[in-house]
C-alpha cells in the first residue's frame, strides 16, 4: 500500500501568553493509507479544518484550571486538534464506511487516524457547501442554537447583545435572535464587520469596540433600557461594561472569553456585584453537552439556509501551510466571518 | 401631646471607601408621638435594629451602578435606613394598629414615622425572642431560605460551601443545607467563629480564611471532589478561589459581596472562565423578591427553632449610641453571629 506525504501543523511547545506563528511548525510526515490490522479507528482525509478561538485553550500547559472532560488538549510535537470536515478513506468501525463524509474532532494535517468517538456526525445533506459543517452546520452553529434556545429561552421583544458578533457563533446568535423577534446589537472590531452586522445580518445596531472610548457609554447608547440577554464571547472589559447595563433578571450566556485566551493572567472583572442588584444569571455552557439535539437543530437551520432566511459569512483560506498565520490572526480579528482552512475540496 | 427626645444615628455625608465611625453622627432631635392629621403612615417605637452589611451600600453616593428598585438609599443628614423590629404607637393605615409588633425597614432612631409599605410583616409569634425577627425570622433568615430552596434547590449529598459562615445568613445557610443532607463547609475570620461552625452549627468543616495562605488550597483540602453549591456572601478573592474548585454544573448563589462594599474600586475576579469549563451557573438574588413566601418560611423554620433543631447565635449590643462602632465593626468581622442593636426591650 502506497505511503503518501502528510503535511501537518504541529505544536512546538505549550503556549503561554500570546500565540505566535512560531509556536507551530509545518512538517511533512508520511502515512500509509491503510488501517493497521484490527484497528477500530477511522482513517480520514481532511477537507475543511476549522479555526476556532478555543483552539488556543488546548495549547495551554496541562495543569491549569481543569477544562473538563469535553476538551482534548493538544500535545507537544503532534498536530493540533481541531474540528473539521473529512472524508472516510477506511473505517475500522461499523458506524462509518469508505466515502462517508463526516464532521468532528480531527487534526491539522492532510490525513488523520482518529478514534470513532471523535467523529460527531455523518454528513447527510450535501446540497449546502461542505465547509458549512465547520460553522453554521457544525460546532459554532450548534453553539449559537443551544445557547439561545436550550441554555436560555429567548422571548420575543427582548434586548440581546452579542460580542464578537460577526464571528462564526456571533453572526448566528444575532440572526437567530432576530428570527425570534428580539432587538439585537453586536460589537465587532472593524468598521467592515460592523457594516456586516447591520447590512447583511440584519442586526438592529452594532459598534466597533476598538473605537469606543467608553464601552459602558456605547452600551447605554444602544440599550437605553438595558440588556436582557448577553451572549458572551469575549470576556474582560466588555463583560464588565455589560454588567453595568443589564436589566433586572437579565441573563448572561457564557460561551467564550476570547479576549482572555492569550493572557497569562486574565483581566479582573470588577462589576460582579451587579449580579445581585439586577438578579442576573450567568450560565456557562459547552456545546458538547447539546450534540444529542443535532438532528433537531438541522431541522431548524437547514430550511433557513435553503430559503435564504439566514446569511452566513465564511473567511476561507487555502492550504494547511497558511494555518499558523490564520490561527494567530483570529486573535487580532483578521478574519471576517467564520475562519475556515481548505485542505482539499474533495 | 408630649414631645419626646428621639436619639438618631445620621449619615453625615455619602461614604466612599472604608466606613468610619465619623461618617455617622449621633444626634438628639425631638418627635411628637402623635400622627399628623390625615397622615397614613405608621409611627413606630423601634425595639431592635439590624446591623447588616448591605447598609454600607445604601451609604454610597447615588449615581453609581443602579441598585434596583428594592434598595432605599440613605440620605445625607437623615437617620440611616435599616431593618428592625418595632412596636406600633399609632397607625394611619388600616393594616396596623397600636401595640402591633412589626418588622420591616425602619431607621436608626428611637421613634420613626414610616410609610406602611416599609413594614414587611406583623409579628404573630412571640414565644421566640423578638430580636429573632431581625435575623432568623427576618430578612437574613428569608435570604438563606430563599437562596437555598427557591433560587436553587439543593439536593441531598451535595457539597456546599458558604462564606461569612457564622454571620446572620451564613449560619442558617449551613444549617439548612445540613438539614437537607448536604456536606457543608464554611469560612469565617476567627478561630472562635470556625469553632462555632463545627461545634455549634454542625458544619462538616470550616476554615479561617485570614490564616490560609492559599484559599485555593484550603478549598481543595475541604472539597477534594469539588463544590456543587457555593453560597456567596463575600466576593473578591474567595470567589476567585471558589471558581477553581467548582464541580461541573455547579451553582453559585450570589447573595452578597461584603469584602467589596468598602472598596472604591472592587477587586477584579479573574477566574470567570471556569464558568464555561465547568458549566457553572451564577445567580444573583435579592430577598425582597421572595417575601411572598414568608408564611411558608415560618412554617418551615418555627418548628426547627421550637424543637431545638437549629442553632442561632446573635451578637447583641445595647443602645443606639453604640450603633456607629458596631456597624463599622461588622466590616472587620468584630461581630460573632447576627449583629443586633437593642434600642428598647419593650
Amino acid at each position: 500500500m502506497a505511503q503518501v506525504k502528510n503535511k501537518q501543523v504541529i505544536l512546538k511547545d505549550y503556549v503561554s501568553g500570546f500565540l505566535k506563528e512560531t509556536d507551530m511548525n509545518i512538517v511533512e510526515s508520511s502515512i500509509t493509507l491503510k488501517l493497521p490490522e484490527g484497528c477500530n479507528e477511522v482513517l480520514l482525509k481532511n477537507l475543511y479544518l476549522s479555526c476556532d478561538p478555543y483552539t488556543r485553550i488546548l495549547m495551554n500547559k496541562p495543569g491549569g484550571p481543569s477544562m473538563g472532560r469535553n476538551y482534548t488538549p493538544s500535545s507537544v510535537c503532534l498536530p493540533l486538534g481541531a474540528y473539521g470536515v473529512a472524508e472516510v478513506l477506511e473505517s475500522g468501525h461499523p458506524d462509518y464506511k469508505k466515502c462517508d463524509l463526516v464532521w468532528g474532532f480531527t487534526k491539522w494535517e492532510e490525513y488523520s487516524l482518529v478514534p470513532s468517538t471523535q467523529i460527531h456526525f455523518k454528513i447527510e445533506h450535501t446540497d449546502v457547501p461542505l465547509s458549512y459543517y465547520t460553522g453554521i452546520l457544525g460546532m459554532p452553529g450548534m453553539t449559537a442554537y443551544s445557547g439561545i434556545f436550550e441554555v436560555d429561552s429567548l422571548k420575543k421583544g427582548e434586548n440581546v447583545f452579542v460580542s464578537a458578533a460577526s464571528g462564526a457563533v456571533g453572526q448566528l446568535v444575532g440572526q437567530f435572535a432576530k428570527l425570534s423577534g428580539c432587538y439585537v446589537v453586536g460589537s465587532a472590531g472593524t468598521k467592515e464587520k460592523v457594516d456586516l452586522l447591520k447590512n447583511k445580518f440584519g442586526f438592529d445596531g452594532g459598534f466597533n469596540y476598538k473605537e469606543e472610548p467608553d464601552l459602558n457609554e456605547a452600551l447605554k447608547r444602544h440599550f437605553p433600557e438595558g440588556i436582557d440577554v448577553y451572549f458572551e464571547n469575549v470576556g474582560g472589559k466588555t463583560l464588565d461594561a455589560v454588567l453595568l447595563n443589564m436589566r433586572i433578571h437579565g441573563r448572561i450566556l457564557v460561551c467564550g472569553m476570547v479576549s482572555q485566551y492569550n493572557l497569562s493572567q486574565p483581566e479582573g472583572v470588577t462589576n460582579l456585584i451587579s449580579l445581585i442588584y439586577k438578579r442576573i444569571r450567568m450560565q456557562g455552557f459547552i456545546v458538547a453537552d447539546f450534540y444529542h439535539l443535532y438532528p433537531k437543530f438541522l431541522e431548524f437551520v437547514l430550511p433557513l439556509i435553503r430559503e435564504g432566511k439566514i446569511e452566513y459569512v465564511e473567511d476561507i483560506v487555502e492550504g494547511l501551510e497558511n494555518g499558523p498565520t490564520t490561527l494567530v490572526g483570529l486573535f487580532s480579528g483578521q478574519n471576517v466571518g467564520k475562519q475556515v482552512l481548505v485542505i482539499a475540496r474533495e
